[in-house]
C-alpha cells in the first residue's frame, strides 16, 4: 500500500498571518512537484492537541484512500517526543507522537506505524529545534506522498501516545461524557457518538444537563427547532452535539470546551 | 458546454478553524483528482446570504469559462429550500436556491438551470441533513467539473429565487440605494453601479448623505485624496464605494451594511 | 532562466473574507492553468510593507528554484510608484517597487531587474486605479510562470526601493536592534541574525534589553527554558527571537513591533 493519488492535507497551529505554512509547502513542492495540497486547518488554537485531533478525526473520512495526512501541532518539539508516521484505513499520517492521532484510531491499532529516524528523507540531518515541521515532518510527508513506504521511513513502533478524551462513561441509567469541540457556529460538540445513543430505546425520555441548560430534545436537523432553543443532534460527523437554530449554544448556554454532558434517562424503562 | 479547465471554486461560511471546508475538498478530489481548487471565501458572516452574494459576483468575472463555483450558505439546510446548480457567462454555480445568486444574475436569466434530484451524483441518496455541503452540492459540483452537463443532475427549473438587493432607486433627482459590503479596509461597497453613475451629466455637482458624512467628491484612487479625507470612488468591480485614504470609513464615518446611500444633486442642470 | 516548476505564491494584505485574493487567482489560471497556487499570507497588516517584507523573506526560502512571488502590498497603488519584477538566487519576484523586496534582499543586488512597462501582459492597458494586484502584477506574474522572461516584460531598472530596516547597528560593545515581527504565538523576532551573534566570542556573558525585561540566556530550543521564563533563540530563519516557553512574550514583556532590543555584553573579555 503506497500513497497513489497524491494529495497530502496540512493540519497545525501557526496560523495564517505568518508564513510557516508557506515554508512546510515550499519544502514539499520541492520533493513532490505534482502534489496536490489541501489545508485542512491553521487556527487549531496554539498547542492544542486535543482540538486537533478533533478536526483531524472529522476531517479525514471524506478522503481517497492514499491520502497523506500531515499534522503538526507539537508543544513539545525539540525534545525527545517521537516523531512518527502511520497507516490507517489505508490512509497516511505524519507527525508528532503526542496524541494527535489518538481520537482517529479511537482504540484501534494502525496498519502499520513507525518512528521517523532515516534523517535521509529530512531537510537536513539536523533539524531546527523550533521548526521539525519544515524540517522533519514536512519532507517525510512529501515523500510518503510519492509513493515512499513507512517502512523506508524509519523503524517499527509497537504502540502510540493515545489519550483518555475519546471515551464517555456510560451505564443503563445514563452517559457522562464532556463537550470536546466548539465550533464556528458555537455548536458544542461532545464525545458522544451515534453508537452510545444507539445502545439505548429510542422512545426512551432523557434529560441532558450541559452548561446552564436542560435539555429534552433530539432533533434531526438544526432548522426542525425554533429560533433560540436548544436541542441536541446527532451531527454529519456522528457526534452528538448541542446546538441552537439561529444562534450560539456555546454563548447562550454558556459551556466551554471541557464542559460535562450529563445525558440521564427520566424515566423507569431501562434496557 | 462543459466544463473543461477543470477549476472548482468554493465559498462558504464555515470559517477555516474546522475542517468542514476540508471534508468537501475530500470527496470532490475523491470524484475529480486533477480538478484545481480555489477557495475564494470562508469567512462570509455566518448564514449571510448577501454577503455570500456579493463576494461572489466580484470574485467570479476573473474566472476563465467553465469554471465550477460552489457556494454553500444555507441557513435552510435540511429544509425545502431547492438544491440547484446553474450556467451563466459559460461559468457554472452549485448552491442552495436562496438568493445566493441573485447579484450575480442581477436580473438576467441563467443559461441553463436545474434543481438538483439525481441522488447518484450524491455521497449517499440520505444527505446529512446538517451537511449538504459535503453530501450533496460537493459531488455535484466535483461531477461538473469532471465534464457532466447539467441536464444530467436533476430537474430543469423555470426559475431561481432573487432578492431584491441589487437595484437602488433612481430619477432624475438622484440616487438612493445602500452599503452592501464592508470590505477588509473598510471601504463602504454600495449597490450603485457605474453605470447608475454614467447616466447622468459627468459635471454636475452633487452631494451625497451616508452616515455621518457629507461627500461631493468622486476620485479615481484612493491615494489622490487626502488623508482622512471622504470620497466616493468607482471600484475594480464598477460599484461605487465610499473609501478614505489610509482609513477605514467604515469606522470614521458610522457605516454598517444595509445603511442608506442618497446621492442628490445639488444643482438645476437636469439631464 | 526562466520559472519552469509553474509555482505561484501570493502576498498580499486583502485578508481572506472578501473576493480579491481570488479575483487574481482568477486571472492567473486563465493565463496559466497547470500553474499551482501557494497562499503565504494574506493577513499581512494593511499596508504595513515591513511585514510583509519580513514573512515574504522567512518563506521564500524553501521554495524551488523557478518559484515565482508574488506580493501585493502597496498603498501607493494608482501613484507613480513603479511596478517591478526581479530575479534573485533563482527565483522571481513580482510587485510594486517600494521597499517589499529589501529585506529579501538585504544588501545584494538582484540578477535582474525590470520595470513592467508591456501592456501586452496586462489584463487591460488600463489597469483599475484602485486593483493593480488583478490587473497588472498577476497577470505578470502568470506569465512569467510560464517561462516569459523578465526582459520581455519590460525595461531594465539599475536600482530598486530598499528600507533601512534590515540591519542593526553594532561594535564590540553590544548590538542595538529592534523588533520586527510578532509571530503567532507572541515570540518577538528581531532583526538580529545569526551572523551578528557569531561575530561575538560565544562565551560572552550580555544582557539583552527589550520591553520590560532583561535576558540573559540564549537557548537553543522553546522548551528548554522554564515555564515563563524569558529567553533569546536563533530561530529557524535565523533571526534572534525573544520567546517565552508556552506564553506570549509580545505580551508579557510589552513588545510590540518597534521595540528596540539592545544586546550589550556584561563583561571585558571583548574581541
Amino acid at each position: 500500500m503506497i500513497a497513489t493519488p497524491g494529495i497530502l492535507t496540512i493540519t497545525t497551529d501557526f496560523g495564517i498571518k505568518d508564513g510557516y505554512v508557506a515554508s512546510m509547502k515550499g519544502v514539499i513542492l520541492g520533493i513532490n512537484p505534482s502534489v496536490c495540497l489541501v489545508d485542512i486547518s491553521h487556527q487549531i488554537a496554539p498547542q492544542d492537541v486535543m482540538e486537533a485531533a478533533f478536526v483531524l478525526r472529522s476531517a479525514v473520512e471524506t478522503f481517497p484512500e492514499g491520502t497523506v495526512h500531515l499534522a503538526v501541532v507539537d508543544p513539545g518539539v525539540g525534545t525527545i517526543r517521537k516523531p512518527i508516521a502511520l497507516r490507517f484505513q489505508n490512509q497516511f499520517f505524519v507527525g508528532p507522537d503526542n496524541g494527535l492521532f489518538s481520537l482517529l484510531l479511537s482504540g484501534s491499532k494502525p496498519d502499520g506505524l513507525v518512528e521517523l529516524t532515516e534523517p535521509r528523507f529530512w531537510r537536513t540531518p539536523t533539524p531546527s529545534p523550533t521548526f521539525h515541521g519544515r524540517d522533519l515532518f514536512a519532507p517525510v510527508a512529501a515523500h510518503i506522498s510519492k509513493g515512499l513506504t513507512l517502512t523506508a521511513t524509519g523503524k517499527p513502533l509497537e504502540s502510540l501516545k493515545t489519550m483518555h478524551w475519546a471515551l464517555p462513561i456510560s451505564d443503563e441509567r445514563g452517559i457522562q461524557g464532556w463537550v470536546i469541540h466548539i465550533d464556528q457556529f458555537g455548536n458544542c460538540i461532545t464525545n458522544i457518538t451515534r453508537s452510545h445513543i444507539h445502545r439505548f430505546n429510542k422512545d426512551r425520555l432523557f434529560k441532558c444537563y450541559a452548561g446552564n441548560a436542560i435539555i429534552n430534545k433530539m432533533n434531526e436537523t438544526y432548522a426542525n427547532s425554533d429560533e433560540g432553543d436548544a436541542t441536541l443532534l446527532v451531527n454529519s460527523s456522528d457526534f452528538v452535539e448541542i446546538a441552537i437554530h439561529k444562534g450560539s449554544a456555546a454563548q447562550m448556554l454558556d459551556i466551554r470546551k471541557g464542559t460535562p454532558v450529563n445525558l440521564v434517562f427520566s424515566d423507569d424503562k431501562g434496557t
